[in-house]
């Protein structure tokens, strides 16, 4: 493939490439690129918006890349250091491991294993000692951290940052230079961190990694990024039928939105169903392919085949219309009762007559028959309701 | 001695103690408190500006408590991490052993040998390692440490401000909870970290230290701070004759504060002394009582009367009055020559009149003869010239 090829697959669905003169010069040495992508140890249950990265990943083992999957372990066993974020409890080095196993069995239904190094930073940060963290972080002055997006504004708002969180960044940039990375990836909002590594490689006589920002990927709503604690999300893990059903849920736009950023589709493929779909066909039936690929990526071919059968049986039962109402709902912390869901969708008159219809198997969650009165739908589920044979609403929880 | 007393004494030339009636409690409690002092292990050449500490130190054990002596040897191993600064080069631990050496022979002039710690800061510090030192910044934010004094300064006036710097005072502060410290001296400009270590005992369940400033010991000149960059210091490892002759020069304002800062009578000795001056005691006769107790202290007993001698002889060769003009003249960089001098003194017409006297052996520089033509006087000398019987002045070189 030639560079203006390579470059072409690895700048889609990015945000935005730093340097890429300095990529091209990089991929005309014709060596196999060291790619660092780095990865929090606590979170190991990962979704498709986890996944956007990883597939770019794939796209640098395509091209014949060594990719650095780096798990911040050093950070990860310290965790929160005030103690006030109980959500980053400090991890036992038997925690991480078990975590890094859970990641690899995720991540390999995306990566290739043999172009892919596990790494761990606290073989590098850890010998560092007390007087390597302080010669680190002479590196960098307080001006420059203070720059960084979300630091200004919690200094301009009077909100304390403590002093370890400017040495994180440099924790992070000098991982770049311990793994002599020459490629790094991240979301766009880690550009700052990213930009470090760059800085902190030239201070240590490196040539400079660029660096890949990839756009975060919106859940199913559409509107926020996706997320287990915002419950618009599709687990890799998830059972084929509800990753297929999930995806069916969509809107035709994010659709594309997700062929871009999720598919392995060639861009021409994508650009041809776009095409077909343009000309008349059914943008149902390119969900489908996206749905069932999601599905075989994480399961099996022959799984994807099944979702497929069982939601077209379902779909049989119950046929959706092309176009319904489409509306949302605010579930509030503890979710929403289905019967207020239908009252307030307009699907029933009342909720009294809401539960009638569940009693009498005449409401439909996603083409399933609803038989659990006391249903609650969450924020962020998107779901298709359908009351009888012709009611229906796409109703998103907020 | 009764609590207030003590007080008194500890109090004694001091420019502020936090928290008065904490001290008074540790007092109370009638064990040898733990007094910690640090010291630069860069600079083990004493003048008598350091000694005001030693002296309080000095106080402290005269009070039964243990003195400990620290030499902060983590960061001078580690010096100037940007290199930007060539005056603080990183130390080896042999060159901090030998200056740890001189250190001692130095201060236990003036320490009780007995009731004195040395300690060295990287017996704790390195092993934190690089996770402690995270989990020590996480006790501090970045907006407290930018309100010390330099820092805000410099953050102000776009100077930049390398993050390690932010890890210093920390590293100090630790030092404080690591020694279990009872008392911290500092000087005036050191407030801001000698209230870190108040705080990160605090953090570490300890009860804070209490924290006794002294001031800065003014020059020669009575009025830049001690300083042997300025030239206006008297080394305590100086001759006998140079430490009198030096102090012999001082103004008699200057006396009193050299009196409270430096000499050990008892502050009722030096008020009845101030007293006698008043009454017509020249004040000539109570500087000879301070020279010669600061050659006693640094040398011996009969040095000092030797020293005395010695300036009494030159004294009688070339009699000073006791009032005689004073004046500053600018040295700059390289020195003033001693024909300028004196020329500019308007102790001479011209300087060929200044060089001819020279000759005829007619130039008295600190009642000593000048032969030198081309002697050159530098920034921040203090020094009596005499040109025949009659003339004289003081004159500060700036």
């Amino acid at each position: 493939m030639d560079i203006q090829s390579q470059l072409a697959l690895i700048k889609r669905g990015s945000d935005e490439l730093l340097v890429e003169s300095e990529l091209i010069d990089k991929l005309q040495q014709g060596r196999p690129l060291r790619i660092k992508a780095g990865f929090d140890p606590t979170a190991p249950d990962l979704h498709l918006g986890h996944t956007v990265l990883l597939n770019k990943l794939r796209h640098f083992q395509e091209l014949g890349h060594q990719i650095m999957f780096l798990i911040g372990d050093f950070t990860g066993m310290i965790g929160d250091p005030t103690g006030k974020n109980t959500t980053r409890p400090p991890l036992s080095r038997e925690q991480i491991l078990e975590n890094a196993r859970t990641y690899e069995e995720q991540v390999f239904k995306i990566l290739d294993p043999a172009r892919t190094e596990i790494c761990f930073n606290s073989k590098w940060i850890e010998p560092l000692g007390a007087s390597g963290m302080i010669r680190l972080a002479a590196h960098h002055t307080v001006a420059r951290m203070l720059e960084r997006d979300d630091f200004s504004k919690r200094y301009a708002s009077n909100q304390p940052i403590a002093i370890h969180e400017f040495l994180y960044p440099l924790c992070q940039g000098y991982d770049s230079v311990a793994m002599k990375a020459d490629v790094e990836l991240g979301g766009t909002d880690q550009k700052f961190n990213l930009l470090v590594g760059r800085e902190l490689q030239k201070h240590y006589g490196q040539s400079p990694q660029c660096i890949l920002m990839m756009p975060l990927l919106e859940g199913l709503d559409g509107v926020n990024k996706m997320s287990k604690s915002l419950g618009n999300y599709v687990g890799i893990a998830e059972a084929p039928t509800e990753i297929f059903g999930k995806l069916m849920s969509v809107s035709d736009e994010l659709m594309w939105r997700y062929y871009d950023l999720l598919s392995f589709r060639s861009a021409e493929e994508v650009a041809s169903l776009r095409n077909a779909v343009q000309n008349g066909k059914n943008p149902r039936d390119v969900k489908v392919l996206l749905a069932k690929e999601m599905v075989a990526r994480f399961h099996s071919e022959a799984a994807a085949n099944h979702a497929l059968e069982d939601f077209e049986a379902r779909f049989q039962r119950g046929a959706q219309p092309e176009d319904m109402p489409e509306l949302s709902l605010t579930a509030g912390d503890t979710g929403l009762p289905i019967a207020q869901v239908l009252k307030q969708a307009g699907l029933t008159a009342s909720t009294s007559d809401a539960l009638r219809m569940i009693d009498q198997g005449g409401v439909r969650l996603n083409s399933e028959k609803v038989s659990d009165k006391t249903l609650r739908l969450g924020a962020g589920e998107v779901v298709v309701l359908q009351v009888g044979k012709r009611k229906f609403a796409r109703i998103t929880l907020i």
